[in-house]
């Protein structure tokens, strides 16, 4: 294998982008960096163990831009390296295929787009992490004139990540997206909108249910226009079919019709059952155990070390909200296996399992 | 002071009731609970440490009977106990007051309102505790037949629990609830009922975002049903409400308005910022610290011992979803004002704090 078949290209050094260039480093890999911000570079230089990018031959280009320019530059990174497969990462495929059309691009058989499905609730080369993608679902969706072996090459990248790739066509992938990740965003950034019209008096009284319900309503406002701008046919399709349904809700409970309101309660409780585990695994993989803490200063730390000692990875912790003081309920999300290990082995340290 | 001055009655033993019975039996009250349910009562009697009552003299009732059947419990109580003030603890305020008039009560000056703002994740005696309560407002909203007295003893019973006493008129009461908890179950299970219409190769690649937003939609439907329909003239409206500016938002996605968008996005992000801190407090009394684990066994351990060392009390964990595998970022909320003992004492550690 020529010494040049692992040299990767990574344009765009914020989370995503560094977090990719950590990950294949990791895996001995030759990745180039470059970015038009040159401080944004050497930061993303210093947290991935990368090198700059200096007209080095290129065999692969992940484009990692803000979403609005990234059409464009893979126009150009194809133009640039005539022989290297050229994928992306933005949250949108339909527009980034018609916008490549309109630009005349010619090297279809060499674009793959790419979407992983990862968080990003702190932006930066700072928080990037070579396993950001671990067990992640990482969408490709191609247009048919895409080759198998540019496929396959992107497809072996992914997997190096840790992440796992799902081919989906780009109209399959922008209506999921629409669906799972820019309507709950709209959905939210409404509901919590809804609070600037209302009395402080009203606000006060508020609990964690709405506090989870808005979170992602925190998101960065000009990320997300580009982002929803980009998809916005299949999210105002989903969107007022969301209304449409909030509609029917308030008209069962001004008819007073009980059966209604149930029926729309558990179509809820159902489809939130629907919801993969953490790790892409379906639910019933995942389950919780709720501990009951002490009134006593580092019962926290003892209920970790107590998992930790019975080689119990935690999935997620939830602290119920009157936290805050050392005492309240914990819910910790565990594979349905390790209940055997953690339950007795927090009972023998006399904590008090409750469910 | 008469020795009978202590004795609270306790009228329906679930989490709420018994946890009720916990904190006023911890206080030195002589506290009594009935139920229907001879095995709940048993239950609560059991992890209270209260009594089982049998006709004793009471001073105070607390109704924590299920929504539909509170109006009653509470106009029986009235007449068994001539001389008791009389509570509850239900989530909706307005009708309770409409059917004990219909009922023809004739008990207004010993009748008070009462509305404990705090968690019901789990549900029963088992998961009962004594300081549920502690820095949860408890709204106390009541007829303006209602004595002075009377109040100031329902007050003084919620101060005790450790919860802050918060004065409403029934109407600002339920218009509140119905903002910041009805109208977000309603929204959350209509958008977690969307996935049931939805292809499994759409619903696979949810992330943490629609997980948060949909979380509360898991409730139970038959209890929200009775909430939601004791409510429901402010629901349908705020639900109205919503409905209208989801469509308002679909039409600036479908003609282009970006910079309607983003002012949508802007007033989420606004209104998301007037919520108030875990305990009453405004948001600007609380932080977040998110801090990288390695990947190694036991640093979650090692990352609570240290903040039990440092004496920082951590408001709420939020682990990213790319944990599972032993390693991610943590995002801690703690007091702005535990900063500075926290950051060091975990940079010290080796801990890398991001931000």
């Amino acid at each position: 294998m020529d010494h040049n078949d692992n040299n990767v290209l990574v344009i765009g050094t914020g989370l995503i982008g560094t977090s990719i260039a950590l990950g294949l480093t990791a895996q001995g890999m030759n990745v180039f960096l470059s970015d038009i911000e040159p401080s944004a570079l050497d930061d993303a230089i210093k947290v991935s163990g990368a090198k700059k990018y200096l007209d080095q031959e290129i065999k692969v280009v992940f484009v990692a831009t803000p979403p609005a320019s990234v059409a464009s530059v893979m126009a150009s990174a194809a133009q640039a390296h005539p022989d290297a497969v050229i994928t992306d990462v933005a949250s949108v495929k339909g527009s980034i295929f018609r916008e490549l059309e309109a630009l005349g691009t010619s090297a279809w058989d060499r674009i793959v787009g790419g979407h992983p499905m990862a968080g990003r609730e702190v932006s930066g080369a700072i928080g990037a992490q070579g396993n950001l993608f671990l067990d992640r679902p990482w969408v490709i969706a191609t247009s048919d004139k895409t080759s198998p072996e540019a496929i396959a090459t992107v497809k072996s990248l992914v997997e190096s990540l840790g992440a796992f790739p799902v081919l989906r066509t780009i109209e399959e992938h922008d209506r999921a997206v629409a669906l799972i990740s820019h309507t709950p965003q709209v959905v939210a950034s409404v509901l919590a909108g809804e609070l600037m019209d209302a009395e402080g008096s009203y606000i006060e009284l508020a609990g964690q249910g709405i506090r989870d319900t808005i979170r992602i309503a925190g998101s960065d406002s000009n990320l997300w226009t580009e982002i929803l701008s980009e998809n916005s046919e299949f999210i105002s399709q989903q969107v007022t079919q969301v209304a449409n349904h909030l509609l029917d809700f308030a008209s069962a409970l001004e008819s007073g019709n009980r059966n209604s309101v149930t029926e729309k309660l558990v179509k809820g409780n159902q489809g939130r059952d629907r919801l993969p585990g953490k790790h892409g695994s379906s639910q019933q993989f995942i389950a919780t155990l709720v501990v009951r803490l002490d009134d006593k200063p580092g019962e926290l730390a003892r209920l970790f070390t107590v998992a930790a000692q019975a080689n119990v990875n935690l999935e997620d912790v939830r602290i119920d909200h009157s936290l805050g003081h050392p005492t309240g309920l914990v819910e910790l999300t565990i594979a349905p296996s390790s209940i055997p290990l953690l339950k007795p082995a927090l009972e023998v340290e006399s904590f008090v399992v409750i469910s």
